[in-house]
């Protein structure tokens, strides 16, 4: 078989001049992070098949990639399904790893347990511009908090990640699944129809509230039961303070809200206005649906006014880790956009703030052995001190040399010649 | 099927000690390596699998992780042997990602070209103490340079980075495979069987030279050629000093030796000892092998006492650039043995030198929600200056809270009561 040179379908190679940006942003993100208390923690990229098909990864489940099954556990003869060829699969996010990690080894974990975790996950989805089939996810959760100081320390932590990485001007839009629910509710919709009705509504961004109000009906939803929740949506528009909204749309959906959820969000948004150091603001938005199973209360997103789409998002799970344990642990977690954060960062032309001033030494081909060693020795200092300095051998165009030296970031040049 | 607790078959979840000092030693290796001009890189984490299987991983090739073709492609019907079920595995290294990445990606790249790599790679080793399936490996690779200038830097690079981490009184091991070759061929063995004898020789730590002699012999080779051999091999025995030791080596091997094989090892040994910056000696061992088969001259080891084996390892491996493009590329590499490392530091109690400070506020249970903004933004305007700050509900057992906080490296603490 002759050797391939092109990465394989739907993944990419990165070059230098990206990379340092992703170190960058990967140090920003930790070191905000961290001081916020939380730590980092890393799971292996491979799951059990049986944790990744636990249907609690949405459409993500279809998308696994799966690694054959080694040596006498593989029966290709008597294989019948897919099933029978493997036992293990790539992670397709890194929350269903952490619910594991969590779950093996919350004894030796503080409680609350702050984690950061960055690190690839994989995808089968169509390739298309920008998206891959491996990507970067960077996330962080409070596992083991009951009260909104975790939603509240979560949309601190990711804003001022945003903040110090440049962006401003941007919204992160809050919604909770009980103001979805009373929302069905209050319309008239069937409790059991729920679930359909919010992936009907996810799609507001692509279709609007009229195609979303067309399929409903197409669906065989009463006509005036989608009137009715059409309606409610109406009720928030134009009103910009998202705590005014909650209030507005609290008053009318009256009992079919329980108070404390109103009051939850509330003192999310409060709370993150006050103290707030980025240059963001918070919006409730009632038809924000996330797609994941998972979430149980609390969700949000962020929008970057540059982006169409959300630029990351999360909620709050108390579930998930009781379906490894039988006893649910209260967990929210934020992931941020790092791939989408790398590409407006790329488009934008963004510049590293800080880098240490770069050397290089040209050094003639013929330059003798004996005295190469001071030039070596002379690095060795200029390194010491800080300095980021490379050795390369003088080319005959040493014109064109410097010049892509240049474009490397080199900015002082020394030359060594044989005599 | 129910969820596992467990990761994977022999791989592991990192906790939070151990990936602190992962992450502190992935940050001096970067700054280390970068200041002599090494730019990190990053390759997808699966390639072809014509590439994983085209021999140049040696036993590697045996390890792979091989994934399941996906859709339409995998036609489970029709396949008779594995090999008709997967296109993709996981690389069982980097460097055979760099070259094809540098096939790939040339023309916008430096030339030389300094890489820098940081990645997880998978074998299906059989799982042992201190060894896993998923480990994280840590290359620089110098592309594109011919002389040995390439092999200074390296070694400089790495032992540099090693003397940061703490490490002294360590041994960089250096041998050429043309040393190899000139001692096979003056033992008078026939030259279609020395890869057979490295092999051998290969096994020197576990069985001793007179192991190494008796299984040469088994092997059918003339008594006489190994008796030679062995005594090759005792020429520069108690010989400390590298350059003398290739000396009296070069002075038996006479012709079967190129003049220009010696000088450049001696340079080599020179210029390293000349210009270091770490604590460490340059070794000349004529026993080194390195199982890898793409090596094609000069190859290393680090040897640090306090481990029996190899600590990481390189050398030069000029074909196999060749072997995507068709026009051979000069390149050399060295990889840290990073895992080794951590496990080192790790039973060595290692405290990362600085750490910002670690305060923790205690909130008790009832604070009231209008107050507690206060508490975050004293909180916010902490971290800002630098501070690592954690906001927690105040436990009923608050002593026994603050011993755990304090193991977790919290020295500061704050109370804040309802009144």
């Amino acid at each position: 078989m002759p050797l391939v040179k092109k990465p394989v379908t739907g993944m990419k190679d990165i070059l230098p001049e990206e990379m340092q940006i992703r170190d960058y942003v990967i140090n920003v993100i930790k070191e905000t992070y961290r001081s916020f208390g939380f730590t980092p923690i890393d799971t292996p990229c491979m799951e059990n098949i049986a944790n990744l098909c636990s249907k609690q990864g949405g459409e993500n489940e279809k998308l696994i990639f799966k690694v054959l099954k080694r040596g006498e556990k593989l029966k290709l003869e008597e294989a019948k399904s897919e099933a029978d060829l493997t036992d293990m699969g790539l992670r397709y996010d890194l929350t269903l790893p952490l619910a594991r990690f969590y779950s093996n080894n919350a004894n030796n974990l503080p409680s609350p347990f702050k984690a950061l975790q960055i690190g690839s996950v994989w995808r089968a989805d169509r390739p298309q511009r920008g998206r891959y089939r491996q990507f970067t996810q960077c996330d962080i959760d409070i596992l083991g908090e009951p009260s909104n100081l975790a939603e509240i320390e979560l949309i601190l932590a990711t804003t001022t990640t945003l903040g110090k990485l440049g962006f401003s001007n941007f919204e992160i839009r809050i919604n909770e699944r009980e103001i979805l629910k009373a929302m069905a509710a209050y319309s008239g919709f069937p409790e059991d129809d729920y679930e359909s009705i919010f992936i009907t509504l996810d799609k507001m961004d692509k279709i609007g509230l009229e195609g979303v109000a067309e399929e409903l009906e197409k669906n065989g939803f009463e006509k005036e039961s989608v009137e009715t929740y059409l309606n409610l949506f109406a009720k928030t528009e134009g009103t910009e303070d998202g705590r005014e909204a909650i209030a507005l749309l609290a008053e009318e959906l009256g009992s079919f809200l329980p108070e404390e959820i109103r009051k939850n969000l509330t003192m999310i948004i409060d709370s993150v206005e006050q103290t707030k150091t980025a240059d963001f603001k918070m919006v409730f938005d009632p038809t924000l649906v996330r797609g994941m199973g998972y979430y149980t209360g609390t969700i949000f997103e962020i929008a970057i006014p540059e982006f169409g789409g959300s630029c990351g998002g999360g909620g709050r799970y108390d579930k998930m880790i009781g379906n490894f344990t039988g006893n649910p642990v209260p967990a929210c977690g934020f992931s941020i956009g790092f791939e989408r954060i790398i590409l407006l960062l790329l488009e934008q032309g963004f510049q590293i703030p800080t880098q240490p001033k770069k050397t290089a030494y040209l050094i003639e081909k013929k330059y003798p052995a004996d005295k190469l060693c001071e030039v070596i020795e002379k690095a060795q200092k200029a390194r010491e001190s800080g300095r980021q300095v490379l050795i390369v051998r003088m080319n005959k165009n040493k014109k064109f040399q410097k010049e892509k030296l240049a474009a490397e970031g080199y900015e002082e040049f020394e030359e060594f010649f044989c005599r």
